[in-house]
């Protein structure tokens, strides 16, 4: 076993790559702590200060085949990329998986993944960090309808005149027609795939992943050649769900796949959207589900979709005349960010308030509560003090 | 003008009928003080006592014609109620428009006529008070597209499975295609005409009135003969509101004038629903928005619509075995019923609060936080106290 050798940093990020299935928890403290060659080798002996990591690399460690994994990624034109690459989507991560690392480990029990960020990504074609800074996530089932088939369209090439990146999975059905219609639109589509960069699958998809290679991004978690199974679906999911600003829900019968989707976003703290349709089929069940327990709002175009996504405070010229003269930072607040901040106890008054307190006050799911925290930090209206939040009096 | 003459109180229902157009809060005033034959006299003088509806009958109030207008609806089969008949659905009545008789005479500005109960009404066909006990109004846009159609029918026909007696406007479109299915299906269904009960409008639906006549009930608040204005239409919508539980949007574009009949339900205290719709076309862009605005809560099949209008407390057999153990009354409401009933003060705490209070602190609209005041009041988890309601402690 000592003829294990790195040749570089990358070597031993595509070693990790193959050895850790997909986001690891413990994987990121170990990163987190000491240089990642070390972590290789750390791994490959299987060293006792990996903890928990070894048993969860035992059957895999001496898989050595970093020259075979970057052949082949290199023959379909595919790089790995980490945190140390300018196109790593390190903010986009962070915002996602942040509150993740602070919850000591808790994830939502209904997930077969990690909430935790990737360490490493195959990527081909444009820039990923560029390709999702505008970005929406368009999912759905694969057994699409007539009318999933129009509606995907239509939001498709609507929100590439909106100059949104869609980000989707790369299936059958909604994930396909929402690709193909970007491209179709020459705008930018990202496809996160449940197997090896280089592994066609479906395999009908073929040209279309040809052409996300070429006019958008091709993303997977997973080292060449790994095959689609269901737990990497999930885990796909997660990406989707992370790489954009919002999820949403085309067309999803009840309990589609698609859904599972929508439960990442929302854990994630983004937004969820779901498109109503037609009470006459069972298409939309699934959608209209969400819109019923108030887990997504309804969509009906582009333009509600950009409403939802955009940042507080960016508003319309038309909007920005009004607020030049008169309204105070938390008039310009949407409904639930108000809420959020009228939760927050004011700095004078009280020690601050968990998320935790703060999203049963406010009456939110937590993720949509820390999600609006930082939103509202970033506005400077709100502060972080250690693990409570307070508001400074006089802001408003 | 001394040959003004009553026959009996019937002929003077009659006479208020034709002289005062639709409801009027001046004559239910006068009508709570002096008996009606009193008060036909006091209007066909031009007494002085009956105040403002002097100058609102001063054009009319020679009109005598009871023989006439009694002959025109007999030649129909049809008869005038008033709340001294059996089948007047008083309680329907005074549970939709009792807060406003408190409110001095307010009423939503966007309304074209008072929302008031009506004084009398035409009726053809069966027992109007038995109609209505279980009833849902289904309304929408006269330029109803197929999905439209087929969700119109979907529902009508599922909703008499539920037993429901389905309540609309007999127009064109949705109203027309809800009242056909119900008779296809062999249910029970109200129509509300904004004319006379002899005329038929639109023309081509007289042979549906007629078989609504014989299956259900035909309603119309004006004399016969009278033809159907702009003005009407919109009056006749608060009746469609008022006799049914909640009323469901099926089909309606932006603006359509179905959504002027969920305004009036929501104003009334009664549940609002509508049906999403394809995004593809523009018939539901109008239902979207009410669920957007959260005005009217997602439905999209018979079930759900039950489930929304079934009383505080009746719930299926299979949750009754759970609720019978163990189960305290608060914990049986609904989330918008436990945010109205955490909101009235306890009695031992406060001097109770106001609608407008409760309401406000509810963060939900006024008419709906009066319509859960009044189930929890049946419920008697809280009580009225002259203007403001207070809870008992320990009834928790």
């Amino acid at each position: 076993m000592s003829d294990f050798h790195l040749n570089n940093e990358l070597d031993a990020w595509v070693y990790l790559n193959r050895v850790v299935e997909g986001a690891s928890r413990h994987l990121a403290a170990l990163l987190a702590a000491y240089p990642v060659e070390e972590v290789a080798h750390g791994v490959y002996h299987a060293r006792d200060w990996i903890g928990p990591l070894g048993r969860q690399t035992a059957s895999r460690r001496d898989w050595v085949r970093q020259d075979e994994d970057l052949a082949a990624a290199a023959a379909v034109g595919a790089r790995l990329i980490t945190a140390q690459d300018p196109e790593w989507p390190g903010e986009e991560f962070a915002r996602a998986f942040g509150f993740f690392d602070n919850a000591a480990g808790d994830c939502p029990a209904s997930f077969d993944a990690e909430a935790v960020a990737p360490h490493s990504l195959w990527v081909r074609g444009g820039n990923l960090r560029q390709a999702v800074q505008h970005s929406v996530a368009l999912v759905g089932t694969r057994t699409m309808s007539r009318y999933g088939f129009e509606a995907t369209q239509l939001l498709a090439r609507d929100l590439c005149q909106h100059h949104f990146t869609v980000v989707s999975g790369g299936a059958l059905g909604v994930d396909t027609t929402a690709h193909q219609q970007v491209l179709d639109s020459g705008g930018c589509t990202v496809a996160v795939a449940a197997c090896g960069i280089d592994y066609p699958y479906p395999a009908r998809n073929k040209p279309l992943f040809e052409g996300i290679a070429t006019h958008g991004v091709l993303v997977s978690e997973y080292p060449p050649g790994t095959t689609p199974q269901r737990h990497r679906f999930l885990t796909r999911n997660r990406l989707v769900a992370a790489l954009s600003a919002g999820t949403v829900v085309v067309e999803a019968a009840f309990r589609s796949g698609a859904l599972n989707t929508a439960n990442w976003a929302e854990a994630l703290g983004k937004v969820v959207m779901a498109v109503p349709g037609p009470i006459t089929g069972r298409g939309s069940v699934g959608c209209h589900l969400r819109i019923q327990e108030q887990r997504a709002q309804l969509v009906a175009n582009a333009e509600q979709i950009r409403e939802l996504l955009s940042p507080v405070g960016q508003v319309d010229a038309g909007e920005q005349f009004e607020l030049d003269f008169g309204a105070s930072p938390t008039q310009r607040l949407s409904r639930n960010e108000l809420r959020v901040y009228d939760a927050v106890p004011p700095s004078a008054h009280a020690a601050g308030a968990s998320a935790q307190d703060i999203a049963r006050d406010a009456g939110l799911r937590l993720p949509l509560a820390i999600h609006l925290l930082v939103v509202l930090e970033k506005q400077q209206l709100i502060r972080r003090q250690g693990n409570v939040w307070v508001r400074d009096e006089g802001v408003d």
